[in-house]
């Protein structure tokens, strides 16, 4: 006999078992239902590109982690590592087919040869949805409204969209002098939970002096939002476009009864460079420590790499992996075997067309419903439909079939009723609760 | 200002416009609830994998249009060219956590780097459903029962699956003393559609001499069931095991209302190494050429590279891309540019809110609805509202605020309906066709 192969997965990889991917597809199903209502529609892109295409003139850190090889005809090509980059392509090569704006999600796996440390993976699914072609602060509001819309689905509890605007920031640093630190001030700030009030405010004084005091005050969390816009407004010099578009979100968010998932938060910075106006993270409130759900923002300029035309834009991408775990923890996650409420066990040889045709009929009512194929033991039969979280069997046997009657039985507290009919067996599963 | 990087993707690769990708979706929806009411739980494996766990000792022209390429690691790893080697080593992996029978189903990307003539992308979508642990012939049934209700969910209109018994053909073969001459004549029978009968029966000739008439009796198609396995029952020595399994087969089928669907064909055979038993093959009625768009069959031993655990199986696979290409060809295409209905018009600055609040109202009834987000001229809005494919339009300005009015406007006609109220309006949206 030949030796046997190891069966493996690399490391940073995984397999899904139904029950895990029952609960993803599920999420993901709840996501796209969203997605939808809004206008949203899907694309699909490439696995892989031209590696030119994907790292731009980027370099760095990105391409060390990227899976890039030459192909059978040594092109130099490369796995997508995340979904923006694709959308930029896209948009660029396909403008003229598009309609703008142009709103589109994408869920899809994206690959990075990271270190695996702390529960990352090398292949991840990624959820982004975004409004392209668009400056209005309208598109600004459907984000965050897709936000809560798909929070409110997911069943997630409670949640907190916090946001904020770079440019009432950019304001407020030309007037005290401090836009060429702006970089320094943004990777301080979002430390702030991190390392805390004192150590942040030392760090800023050694960068601006004494506008420091001015910077803590800025990106202070304890007011109502009209205090706290009033309190950037003057900081940066008075009302502006920015503050303006900031009151025009919250509007939206209060008219549509989600006002108070809405956050302005002077604080939140989203990174350093892409973002250029409105920027969104999304916590939930019972578990605060998970880290950010679902995160965003406007960029004035996708597909600048590819094309001249300007194609300013708003977006945000869905942290599927850990909105799980988060289910997870909060003892919220809906985990099961299996679709099917009913299966037909095999009670007697022969009876095959016979079950078949059983199965046939509840599934004709919408009802997932699963056949044993074979005449094993009773209990390897209950053992499978446990394993698979069957709720109901249904038994037939001879002495069954010569008194015209159907047997469901309850797998939860083994009780049984005897219906005598396949209609009120089938009325009984319709009404069943789940 | 920096040169452009021409934005393309690779031969052989395509992205796929929203119209399409709400097309394939709305296949693998349709697709994936007749699997789930069946029984069938959905599982994910890497794209990635170890070269050696997908190679196999196999080598040849698997290896040849794999992509394949060492990781920054140095490990040898390849991207998976189909969904049933990652099936094999993933049973063989997580045996012992499986409810057996294990019935998955698995809809996923696979890449092979083969030639591009004749539409065939490098990047595809695999759709496979098996039922991995049982030799039962209810399997193999449920196996048939899926294909048909799959195209029955599909709306393809007629369709035929052919079907046959590989040992029906084996004790043939033995009788007439050709088993050593098995694979030639699998390979000539594969060709009878494509070179027709006087050449088969030419070649036949000099591989087993006088029996070739036998040969061609075997895998006649012109009769009835009944006498079709009598044909073969008789020609491979009188009944067996195999043929029993046919009857059994077909009896299910007629049984629960799809035995006119199913049609014993001893010329299918479906290649000549993996399939061991019953083999299914699905045609289209109205466009046969197209080839068969869903095919499959019994297997004795499914990971035996990984494993000593014997896992007989029997599965299918479904052909999206080519019903995608038949239902164009029929005219049954059900493309469409978006899922909104309805879309609010943005007549008047100022009622970001009030647009948004419409909005909200109407997709709280379930209802896909956008909002146009700028102040647009109106041209340009029903441009992107046709151009989308919603049907109506929500207009509202300071006329008919103050009136306490909405308009819905048919966007195909251009009919006007004043509604008194928006619960009148919604009423509208709900009762409309499609």
């Amino acid at each position: 006999m030949a030796s046997l192969i190891e069966p493996r997965v690399l490391k940073g990889f995984r397999d899904l078992m139904p029950e895990a991917e029952i609960e993803r597809k599920d999420l993901q199903e709840r996501l796209e239902r969203v997605f939808r209502a809004y206008g949203f529609v899907p694309i699909d892109t490439p696995s892989l590109e031209y590696a030119d295409v994907l790292l731009g003139k980027s370099g760095g850190d990105t391409e060390k982690q990227i899976y890039r090889f030459k192909d059978h005809g040594n092109r130099d090509i490369a796995l997508r590592f995340d979904l923006t980059v694709p959308l930029a392509r896209f948009v660029a090569e396909h403008a003229a087919q598009l309609a703008f704006p142009f709103k589109r999600y994408h869920i899809g796996k994206v690959w990075r040869g990271e270190n695996t440390q702390r529960g990352r993976y090398r292949e991840f699914m990624q959820c982004d949805f975004d409004i392209v072609g668009s400056d209005a602060a309208s598109a600004d509001f459907e984000i965050a409204a897709t936000i809560a819309s798909s929070m409110k689905a997911l069943e997630v509890g409670g949640y907190t969209i916090r946001f904020n605007h770079r440019g009432v920031f950019n304001a407020f640093l030309e007037r005290i002098g401090a836009k060429d630190k702006a970089i320094d001030l943004l990777r301080l700030i979002d430390k702030l939970d991190k390392i805390g009030i004192d150590e942040v405010k030392e760090q800023v004084t050694k960068l601006v002096g004494p506008a420091a005091d001015d910077v803590l005050a800025y990106v202070a969390r304890d007011d109502s939002f009209a205090a706290t816009l009033d309190r950037i407004e003057r900081l940066s010099g008075g009302p502006s476009d920015a503050s303006g578009r900031i009151k025009e979100i919250m509007e939206c968010a209060e008219g549509t009864g989600i006002g108070a998932r809405l956050r302005l938060d002077p604080a939140i910075m989203r990174g350093h460079d892409y973002y250029t106006g409105i920027v969104f993270e999304t916590y939930l409130d019972d578990l605060p420590d998970i880290g950010q759900v679902c995160g965003g923002g406007r960029y004035d300029d996708l597909a600048s790499l590819y094309t001249k035309q300007r194609l300013p834009g708003v977006g945000a991408s869905v942290g599927i992996d850990r909105l799980i775990a988060a289910l997870d923890e909060l003892g919220r996650s809906r985990k099961r075997g299996g679709y099917a409420l009913a299966m037909v066990f095999r009670l007697e040889e022969g009876f095959s067309a016979e079950y078949q045709n059983l199965a046939a009929s509840i599934r004709e009512r919408g009802i997932c419903c699963e056949v044993f194929p074979e005449r094993k033991k009773i209990q390897q039969q209950f053992a499978y439909a446990e394993k698979k979280g069957i709720r109901y069997g249904v038994m037939r046997g001879t002495d069954e079939q010569s008194r015209g009657v159907y047997i469901l039985k309850d797998l939860r507290d083994r009780d049984s009723v005897e219906c005598a009919s396949i209609e009120s067996l089938i009325a009984r599963l319709e009404s069943s609760p789940s």
